[in-house]
């Protein structure tokens, strides 16, 4: 299978999947040099891109629609952060060879989120190489509204959506050889763009959790300046960490990485308009703790005592098997 | 060195290159979840990706100056096909291992290119992987004036920039363990950004020659639905393949690859106008043949004789060393 066909199969697959891209600002999409695209009047462009390596983004034994939907979901949840609209997206995967089927469930995979935030694939290459893919997700957002990390003001509330650590604890489970009970959480993450929507020009800062909750925090208050008390007992677990002792489970809420949830802080006086959006939107919200003046990140266990989790087994995943 | 720390490094080293970043359109740079971009009013978003994997785009022995200036070169290649003016890019670095004198020479080399055409380095990401840069170029043009592939016309006369079949050449010198005369064609093409420019809305069909002459002449031509004959004598020559015979010469300017020249049709009456883009872009502009309503390519050797590359030792390069 040659490049050509490559890219003609994912094209034919992928505008099927999106029969309204003519409404979505694509004057010249796949199959050009370049894709030529309307941001409308009055939008910023916004603008993340990431790369998935086999074996240290995604386990080797991925599903090619896991790998597909995930290269996708991450840089979404990037642009859910910065509280944008996703429009386009460029892809560039890297193959050892490339099989038809593979490329097809890849691009099922794509296009099952794609459609469903409206995202049209736009352009990209296809080459070979170790496997790899990379992605570009284009958004637009209201000038002023994007969200930013370095904006979080001491008194500020700490909220983090969905549960933490899941992703991390179904990775290591995998790499013991057990059952893994929640895999769709390291493999299909939901980037949270609604949330990001309903926040922009509304929360104070925001960031998606992509490296840990700890270390993605700590992004957050370095860039403003100030610090934060985290409350142990409101990280919200997933359901296969209920059955963990405190400390374990702690140690992937904090630092486990890949839950792409958003993580952002609240003015104090807008904390009441959590309740509205968790009907909204169907999704748990968690106020974990607060922002203060003092530089760097304290935690507190059950009962108010201090706890160091760099002293107590914090850990980062890294490799993947 | 840890991914934040070469992040770092990458943005401080080009926005020193870069110090009236603000000015171009910036709202968040590097450094936050994504970038926010201002795209002026009254233009188009053009976009490009690319991935260029060690090895297959580039010998495993090229400078990490070279690999910083080519991964953007290529992508800027792609915009001046389209007769954009680059604006942005975001960058996906995968290494091996992270050594701060490498990351250097990369950023040296790509903040070379970017400084001459105004470029800002405004996102992107770092892994661990085997070496592999992906990169995404963003510009803009007016409406309705960006060059197509599908536009080529019968009776249009063919053009190439500069010369063809160098970086070809160059790679089999290479290959074969002799002396490499024009290593430059191969490791720092000119992206013919200020050609595109001048030929937006006046060209009719453009592309960038990175597969090779005939093949993308063949992209242009199925695009259009056409055909073409181009005259061999007349294809530019870089001064290292003049010593070559002629047959040989041919077969790495038609098969070649790499080139980063554009190709592009213009309608008869506009012919006279190369001359004055001659001069004004110091730039080497080859008619090399004419577009024709019957479909295919057909090549005319000195003297009018038919010459037909596939049986004539057509070959395409791929694997690097």
């Amino acid at each position: 299978m040659k490049e050509f066909q490559l890219i003609r199969q994912i094209q034919q697959q992928t505008s099927a999947a999106l029969a309204n891209a003519s409404d979505a600002g694509v004057s010249v999409g796949i199959g050009d040099d370049a894709a030529v695209l309307e941001v409308p009047a009055g939008y910023q462009l916004v603008a993340a891109t990431d790369t998935l390596n086999a074996g240290i983004h995604f386990p080797t034994d991925t599903p090619a629609f896991d790998i597909g939907y995930k290269c996708l979901a991450v840089n979404l949840s990037d642009l859910a952060a910065m509280g944008a609209v996703p429009r386009w997206a460029l892809l560039s995967l890297s193959l050892p060879q490339a099989g038809s089927d593979w490329v097809q469930s890849f691009t099922d995979g794509f296009s099952s989120l794609a459609q469903r935030h409206g995202v049209s694939l736009v352009g990209g290459d296809t080459t070979s190489g170790p496997l790899s893919v990379s992605l570009t997700a284009l958004g637009i957002v209201e000038p002023g509204k994007a969200l930013q990390r370095n904006a979080a003001k001491a008194g500020d509330v700490l909220v983090v959506s969905g549960t933490v650590g899941g992703a991390a604890y179904a990775l290591a489970q995998l790499q013991a050889g057990k059952a893994v009970q929640e895999r769709h959480l390291l493999d299909r993450p939901q980037p949270r763009v609604r949330l990001g929507r309903a926040l922009a020009g509304f929360a104070h800062a925001c960031i998606d959790i992509s490296d840990g909750l700890l270390a993605d925090l700590g992004h957050v208050l370095r860039a403003s300046a100030c610090g934060a008390r985290l409350e142990l007992d409101k990280l919200p677990a997933s359901d296969a960490m209920a059955q963990l002792d405190d400390e374990t489970r702690w140690n992937y809420q904090l630092a486990g990485g890949d839950d792409y949830e958003l993580l952002f802080t609240l003015p104090p006086q807008h904390e009441s308009m959590l309740a509205k959006l968790r009907r909204q939107l169907d999704i748990r919200l968690s106020v974990i703790g607060e922002i203060e003046a003092q530089e760097g990140c304290r935690c507190t266990a059950p009962g108010g005592m201090d706890y160091d989790p760099v002293k107590s087994g914090y850990e980062h995943f890294q490799q993947i098997p």
